[in-house]
């Protein structure tokens, strides 16, 4: 039977649809947030409803902002370093900035090529990066390693060869503070193959 | 530095306060939100509005619902069986209702006793139990196996004793589904002791 009345049972019901959330942490979640009402739950409340509002995507490369263009499209400074990076998703981006990477700018594609999905070059943002190309010197394929990423970044390439702009993509290799022992033989090859001089 | 602006900025770390949710999910979480804007983003912002306005705190048993008395205090039925299960928090309550114990009321004590985070029996719902527990024939105390929790078991007994309202508590024993190997050594020798005849 439901708990605290129709109200209480669909904001767990919504709650457990975010990611790292079921519906057991989703009613721990809507408990907490009854306990502290004016903490924690009025404001939750008002910055959703501001976000709502305000978040937009970008139109030049897809980032979420409260403005469009996004603060990084619109940063003049991003724009000397000559540097695109392209990445699958919002998350990626922000996943970057936090890295540091530095003033660079980025095109979110929205998605990768997936022919078994039904994902063509249509359905995500690369007409929009062909076009970006040509103000860039460098664009650098920050595409996750997956089959359908390493697709994608191979189609990229070929629509960007005979361009003049450089076609980069990062690095495979050891992590940073990871244990050689729990890294797959992918990673340790890649590795390996691309050692550099101490 | 912030990605997607302060809006954005703001809803990660109010997300990020809900249990079971940290700093990264409650981006990933905020990303799913912008993504699903018509179909999750919205629908949660209207949600919790309601809930603000609509949750209360039931004035007889303390559970949460829309209305108080709660729709367990007011549905006649659930004073038949005459029994009154004590829980100390309302997380408690809807686990005992998902598991449909029953025809019953509850108590919701709002916490333990703990005199070293000084909590007293003053702090936590005990009078307003004690004045409910005529009505009832028998109470159960549904607290949790923790050092407080048995403390305060032991001290709500002794303030009942002589009411002549019989007090019970939860059985300990084997979890249902449970492997014996798994368990503490407290719940087997408990289990062993309150064995009973197939």
């Amino acid at each position: 039977m439901a708990s605290g009345g129709p109200e209480i049972e669909q904001l767990i019901q919504l709650l457990a649809r975010l990611p790292g959330l079921g519906p057991r942490s989703a009613r721990r979640a809507v408990l907490q947030l009854i306990k502290k009402k004016d903490q924690l739950m009025i404001p939750l409340s008002a910055a959703l409803d501001r976000a709502v509002s305000a978040v937009k995507t970008c139109e030049i490369c897809g980032n979420v902002d409260t403005v469009s263009p996004c603060t990084i499209c619109a940063d003049p400074r991003r724009a000397e370093s000559g540097m695109l990076i392209v990445v699958e998703d919002v998350a990626d981006l922000w996943a970057l900035e936090r890295a540091g990477v530095g003033a660079v700018r980025y095109h979110v594609l929205g998605g990768v090529l997936s022919p078994l999905d039904g994902v063509g070059p249509d359905d995500i943002s690369i007409d929009d990066l062909l076009k970006r190309a040509s103000e860039f010197k460098e664009i650098v394929l920050a595409i996750n390693a997956t089959v359908e990423g390493q697709t994608t970044a191979h189609y990229i390439t070929d629509r960007l060869a005979g361009s003049g702009t450089k076609v980069t993509r990062l690095a495979h290799g050891v992590p940073v503070g990871g244990e050689l022992d729990y890294l797959d033989e992918g990673t340790l090859s890649q590795a390996l193959k691309a050692r550099t001089e101490i």
